[in-house]
């Protein structure tokens, strides 16, 4: 059997001071910002630089796809509240025509199976109501919304 | 004399492989490609890779910028058609919220110096007709348009 088609694999790696610029540009791009819980406008460095240094119980990985010769970044995920029981999980293609080959998704299951082996029960995500595809990508891996109230609040047991 | 204010300097480095996430990043924001003389749509890696490892007769440079303890790229010039009597200079600064600094300016000017130094007489630009402040940028350096009937063609005597 000549199986052409073979699932696309990524891997993560935790991200750097290096990694700054390409976070950055990949968030400043309205196509790219416009599906966050919180951010409305291009990120100013200094800003950036500032929250980077200042962050706390939060790790940040790279999200790397390697394709034959070349192995490129295409986006971010991370998980911030490691101080508590549930921490928050995040996730974007910065690459917004590598969008829709599962990536996100690989990405999220990935830092999952991060938080359990870490001894967590439970995570988090905010998700935009109108974000169809970040609530399909939550939904796939267990996440359900809080309440009805909440709508852009999901929580997943791990 | 006490001078707080303090011109901001920018350096050119040589892009390479590792930059095209970057660059790609960059080029694939609408606030930035809505700018260029041949672009409307984000890139896809794949066509970006395939054309960068054919470039041929041009150069790419990282505009950098030093402040204070860290450096940061925050765009990108190049020239092109190095194998004609007047190359074509391009510019963008892909770090939008450091636009309106002259970074674009100042990195246009090290490459009429670096093209003078190479010898040759003559540097081109193409500009949409509605980028005013790549019109502006431009003609500062002593660019001009060629003609009426080609308003997004400039030229420079170097």
């Amino acid at each position: 059997m000549n199986r052409s088609h073979k699932a696309e694999t990524i891997l993560l790696r935790e991200a750097n001071d290096d990694d700054l610029e390409l976070m950055m540009a990949w968030r400043s791009n309205p196509i790219v910002y416009r599906g966050f819980y919180l951010q409305r406008e291009p990120l100013k460095y200094e800003e950036h630089y500032t929250w980077w240094k200042s962050r706390r119980n939060r790790k940040d990985w790279i999200i790397t796809f390697q394709c034959g010769e070349y192995t490129r970044d295409v986006g971010s995920v991370h998980v911030s509240s490691l101080d508590s029981d549930s921490p928050e999980v995040g996730v974007y293609i910065g690459e917004v025509t590598a969008w829709g080959r599962g990536f996100g998704r690989q990405a999220v299951s990935l830092v999952l199976t991060w938080l359990r082996a870490a001894g967590y029960k439970k995570a988090r995500a905010s998700i935009l109501k109108d974000n169809a595809t970040s609530i399909g990508l939550f939904e796939a891996l267990g996440f359900k919304r809080i309440s009805e109230e909440h709508e852009g609040e999901w929580v997943c047991e791990l």
